[in-house]
């Protein structure tokens, strides 16, 4: 991902992202990792300016194209790795969550599922997706006090595999999980995967209209417009200092 | 819960508690404690005499008040801790876990869903319960074997949070834990957690009838009763000694 | 189980284990312990040979009664503990997942569902027995990598649950586990086991056609055989050393 500052996931880098993870699987490469060109940000998750004052119809292409890029990520038949270098609040843990594996380098970054903190819902795939990865209990705790995760408690609590000393560790850490299957048989290994993650995705395609409604409809709500307001606020002053 | 001694869970006093927490919830409560008025039981759980011989017109509208009870409190949009000062058997150790969060005085308290010693039968809306707070492994041997919890237990396998000192502390650790939402939106939080709790909720929702009436069924059962019967001759032995 | 060398679950072996099965339930027995006759192999898993150029009819009675084992064992109302005294891959890990508790003899000997790495895919109710027994991120990558876990490695996941002196001490563990049920009314333990594993028996139960084709589906892929034949091929070599 590369998309300054801070890889936030706007319409135009979904669409990449997508357009990315179609060739990837056209041809028939082996593996993906997903890392970002930024020195401390992995992704700042999903572009607010999106969701604040939004264009309806832009809105829903926004929301489309971010079930597709879940969709093709956490059920893609390719092997999936995060060389996580640097913070990856909402979208960008969401990314991460997708893979198969996650490495993330050691220092001040932090990780998780941070909506409430904004106002927002998480929506049910999101959930699932770190149902998928930690214990419902600890996803419970996570998600409804938007906690971000240090290191060394998303290791601890499973969020990430491995700390990695630099990027380059944590690439070459995917790349180690990765060879874990240079003897697997390829077609075996991509069904045993899309088999145990069938529920999550079989639920968003089976709701993908449903899902795209209830996301208009928080965008709708004045009350989550004004939480938007006084947090979009509150980076300006943060960036005047 | 303040019905002496134990907090036995009868009719009234569940009827009580329903009518508490519609009240929390009208008045825009933010966070609710559950702890015990007794000094030693924070609540043993279902009355048994609501089971044995039972009226079953009034064994009906005891297991409604139940649900309705439980959808209440596993549901709510404010906050739930429970500061558990006493043992908790079976219904409750029920109420402890439909909250978001557990305190448990240490000492030679116990905590656990027991029903199987009883020869009865802890209904799939506990065991969801159960597998939203501990892994499924350990819930199924914990209700087969009608495993009571220590605290260190409890703390190991995650049926609790935090251990306490005294019924002060776990007070205390319990308004830690609501303060960390001090700066999260509520309405977004609220919306949070019944979305991550909505699969065992819905269930209920869906099955009420059905329920009520395997729990009549049971009660029906001569060697339920036969078994009821021997556990209570077996407390008053205990209690004439 | 007794079917020298390695105990393969060919048909016969399978339709012994149903048997027996049966008997056991039909005779109120209170337990059962599975465990093996070979010194270093607990069950090598299903029979290759049955997969491989296989005549469908056949092909379509072993699933058949593989699926009546399964939901025998995993779904008995009896006790049921696996003294897991050597190899336990694929198969063999399946049924000893099935059973409420495993002991396994320390040593050289490993466990694990390795399907992909024979280019076959483990079946939704293997993948089902497996997330019912540790948590679903350690599933998926055991399932995808083919991991065989050692005894350290599958205590500290928690894919058994003792480490075992030997095959003596391992029944000794088994035995204590069963014995923890002596003062449990057997009804009411059944009836809870069976609730906790309804969602994986009914999900088998109503897919069993579909599942019977499906497996038909993968043998009939030329892919799939060429697979197997050079595991085979590989097999023979080895022998001949």
């Amino acid at each position: 991902m590369n998309r300054a500052p801070v890889n936030s996931l706007n319409l135009e880098l979904l669409q990449e992202i997508s357009k990315s993870l179609d060739e990837v699987a056209k041809n028939k490469t082996k593996a993906m990792i997903l890392t970002s060109a930024s020195p401390t940000v992995f992704s700042a998750g999903l572009d607010i300016m999106e969701m604040y004052k939004p264009d309806l119809k832009r809105a829903e292409q926004f929301w489309t194209t971010l079930q597709d890029v879940w969709l093709k990520l956490f059920g893609s038949n390719f092997i999936t790795a995060a060389a996580i270098n640097g913070h990856a609040p909402a979208g960008g843990c969401l990314l991460s969550m997708s893979c198969e594996y996650r490495a993330m380098v050691s220092g001040k970054y932090a990780i998780g599922l941070n909506e409430t903190a904004l106002g927002i819902i998480a929506p049910t795939w999101f959930m699932d997706t770190m149902c998928h990865t930690i214990p419902i209990r600890q996803a419970e705790y996570a998600l409804t006090t938007a906690k971000m995760f240090s290191v060394e408690e998303a290791l601890k609590v499973g969020l990430i595999d491995e700390a990695a000393a630099d990027k380059a560790d944590a690439i070459e850490k995917c790349k180690q999980f990765i060879r874990k299957f240079d003897k697997i048989p390829p077609l075996a290994r991509a069904i045993t995967k899309q088999k145990i993650r069938q529920a999550p995705l079989a639920r968003l395609q089976k709701n993908r209209q449903q899902d795209i409604e209830e996301f208009l409809g928080i965008l709708k709500n004045p009350l989550i417009q004004q939480g938007l307001e006084k947090y979009i606020q509150a980076l300006k002053q943060k960036a005047a200092k």
